[in-house]
């Protein structure tokens, strides 16, 4: 038994809120159960110097945990004056999924920035931020092309991601902390929605997986990354129609 | 006339969201207009290396902006290695106000650390996060009398802040980023429920300020106060009752 | 009755000596009573990003304690690898202090640098720094006027500074440090010669301050600020006369 | 055809180099092909704080690349005062895959730290470290257990690691770096002797990868990982043997 | 002819004026010429981690420059996040030259920290904060001896410094900025009263130096050495009698 | 008698290992007794911006020590976040001295940054690595010259460097660890194949010493060096015959 009660193929209820704030070219606030994650995308008419005059833009990402985001509070990164490993290892993994999902030589010379701010954390936040960026990148996509910036659109795939684990011997969908916590093997899977895979990371924490249980967790994988694209395709959708 | 159409004595609408994340002690998302603050309270066992074994408590804040809480993107300090000036002025005078609010020695060795970060940005940031973390604060110090582990509140005032300024020639209330950046002055003003000053921090932007303008500033403030005041002790009784 | 036998309304000892080291292009060395600031003025004929190609100049400062200019060793910030809050909080105070003197397009597309270092510490190091610094930034200037890269002065203003408080309930004038780390109120305030407020800083230390107190410390304030300019006028004229 | 001319399931000649350095408790030179790693076991008798009193050991690594180990120079994490992302996202998985070989409880309250550091790169450095590393600590081991400070080695599990990609199309074995930098797929994957997966990290560079690809890469690593462990074995009998 | 007109054994007048700042349990102001540099001398009662329960003290330096205390504007390291190599190898030499001049033993466990900032820099800087440093050394003892703490003196040796250098073919002594920054050779060296050398750093600036020139600059500086050391004891002497 | 039996005026056996990496513009591994420094010289076309334009090049060096080169694991300087004052003071000494052996008008506007990695520390590692240095220089040249980038070589000097120190009264050539930890003085002599001197660096460890100590020390070095140098020239006589 999960300790939500949820059976292993059941993701939590899944919700972005496109819009959550009014500053950004993009902003949608990704809650995956009590996880919510505020992804903004931000565009500026910069690229990095190793592709200036190269034609080509660029995506990155930022992660960050508000200080409280957690059960007992995390220092602020800021104050201890660097970004620990956890830190960097995730938004290296946003940065690189996005890209993924793009076509860096329809985007000018511009710089996207996907910033992935962890409001509450509950498990799955680097999935969460993936999925919800993957939006907050869409919405400013959308923008650039309605004003005329763009003239068509570098997105070239859907990309979302979930956790998956295996949990009292269990492969297990979408883990909250409790399950996390515990979890014999955790794993996080990035895919497109024509079945392609982009990340697969996963580790063993309490004692070896095998064969069987990895494809096990690629099942469950499959099922709930199509859930979430169904979800980021109905609030994209809704955004369109009044 | 103000850019947002206000009367010079008027408040934008101000509301605070108790409870809006589930992990601190406190929590409150503290809205003036379009400036959204969240503001949390963390109670650790512990006091800093200049209290121990004093049996008095501590009271601190920290405070930073999501980097697409503005206009342009601000750099994360995280990432650029260190907290800027703002950033460290706006915290010291955070902890400083709070600690105004509260007696010391009736805390316990235990420290209260308020984050006030910046969802969006909109002007009066950091009065925004004063009046959020007073509240966030006295939630953090209800749970501990309720859980038995305080006898007596350590809450000894009602502390809430506002901005003013002036503005083209005229004092006004609580100025928005669009007064913020082109005002000839800009004074922050702490106070507690008796009326008394906490903090007064005025500074001439275009041109010194006169005594007369101090003083109708000063007015502004104390009606601004007055009316945070109020929405701080109606957010605290709807607490209490269902 | 003050700790240094002091009438609530007296000054201590104020003087400036010009020409304290030979490399600044402005430099004065500023005591009050027992505190001693060095402040230079450094010309550098290039600006800040921003201001690239605007025709206009910059003024700014930077702060620093000498490690044993307290009564107890403070740790050197150059060591501990980061500037403090405190002292952040303070050369960005000097620093707009000083542009509030100057007419920045008048300056040219150079930037004066204003170093505070406090060589001896009594309380009130930030008044005397921006009193200091007014003189270097003027001798600078007459530099610039004499060699002929400037044909008018930016000086637009005289400006000085003092701090004032209530000390065990009596509003008294340019706290040392025995006043300053016991007093109830401790405020800076910068002035201009014509009477105008440049910057306030109140802050309750111990317990809230009233209207009329704040208006008793602003008489003092400008009663001191009077005196403080005519020093440094006395001692400008002086460099002219021989 | 690859541009080693390599077959696809072919390794690179693996050799490791025993008491390559003589301070450490445990040393050897990992070599795939080109690809040139020192791995250093260090024991000390103390364990991080959250460990003390537990009865329990650590295990820690620490990765780093000599600035000319590649093609280009790459730039001293120590002169620009910070590990890169990649750094710290390499030796957490370092640190994390040795500790799932080892039994902590029968470490005692000791702390085992593997330094693994690039003395030539040629691609797959990090689970050549991981490779090498696991012998340095069977070394380390030994020797506390010769000279009677473990009566039972922790040590529980043989690990190894391989790293696999699509190389234009084609699931490959060991990538060198010529393939490395213009593989669809890169892959790292960390095994025990007993089949078990530690670690699975597969990224797309250029392409999604498929499932199919991911089983065959997946039987790629089951067969370089068995011959990376024979010459695990087979340098530490010859150490036993004269 | 060297720019000053000096003659090649030639000092600038060395000045030591003690009890230049009020806080320190030792000050002086040292002067070589236009080299001004403040030194002070702080005891804490504590030692480093490695000297706890020893019963032995601590003698260490720190050095810095003030921003304008050079023809140009050096950047404030404490502004840059870190001190500079020059920075950290000067303050190492000067820390090993004191404890040089002490028996640790005697000190008990309390470290004496000699700050060394320069106020004006014509070169000799490290040199003249030695020669400085020693005299606050000397009366911070003595203030330690006067009010009971140390029953004996640690100050085992009386120490000094001097640069020499061969300038345009010439051994010259002591050199100012104009001679340092274009000789061939430039060498500090420290000594003890009794004839002994405690750091000879010589250093080929433009092309190497023989062992007659060498030689020509030990004796040089023993000269030199010997006329700072009257200047110690003269100003050591000047303190007892009124 | 020293710890290693040699003879005061025995050097340890000297190797140096040319190539010892494939991906250098010149590399050589250097050996004193049990002390091994990787040298490496990477060639770049850009100078730092003081020569920008000048037409001259630049040879600059950086030092680290693996964390188990030594006896006891010294923290990794990159984890630290900053390189210590020791490490700093060699790699200035070690560009120094290099600098000393080249004409830089005749390198054109590149770089050659000399990277010296201490892979086994016992004694001796910075002259170790200026002697090591000096032949990766010279590979480099060499290697400039055939690929026509240079007409003609900015090597002017040949440069080597010895530890000589004073042990139980004794003077010493070549000190290992286990002499140089207990010497009553330590010297690093740097100098030139005509006999001239780069760097005399002479520290009184324990007790102060004599001119007569300092000449006898001189005289050792000097006969270190010749040997050092007779091993550079044979193993680059031999890089040049099959």
């Amino acid at each position: 038994m999960r300790p939500s009660a949820r059976l292993p193929d059941q993701l939590r209820p899944v919700r972005f809120i496109p819009g959550f704030t009014n500053q950004a070219e993009g902003s949608v606030l990704a809650e995956f159960g009590e996880t919510r994650v505020l992804c903004t995308a931000s565009v500026e008419e910069r690229v990095p110097p190793f592709l200036r005059g190269s034609g080509q833009g660029w995506i990155t990402a930022e992660y960050g945990m508000l200080p409280r985001s957690t059960g007992e509070r995390t220092p602020r990164e800021a104050a201890r004056g660097r970004q620990g490993g956890r830190t960097l290892e995730i938004q290296r993994l946003i940065g690189r999924s996005l890209r993924a999902a793009a076509d860096l030589e329809h985007l000018g010379e511009r710089t996207i920035t996907l910033d992935c701010d962890v409001i509450q954390a509950d498990g799955g936040t680097r999935t969460a931020a993936i999925s919800g960026a993957w939006i907050a990148l869409h919405l400013a996509l959308q923008g650039l092309l309605t004003t005329g910036k763009l003239e068509q659109t570098p997105l070239s795939r859907q990309v979302a991601a979930v956790s998956v684990g295996v949990y009292q011997g269990t492969p297990v969908l979408d883990l909250d902390y409790a399950e996390d916590s515990t979890a014999e093997t955790d794993m996080n899977v990035v895919m497109t929605d024509d079945g392609g895979l982009i990340e697969v990371q996963g580790t063993a924490e309490a004692a070896p997986f095998s064969r069987p249980e990895l494809l096990a967790m690629l099942d469950l994988a499959e099922l709930g990354v199509n859930a979430v694209m169904a979800a980021q395709r109905a609030v994209l959708s809704g955004e369109r129609t009044p």
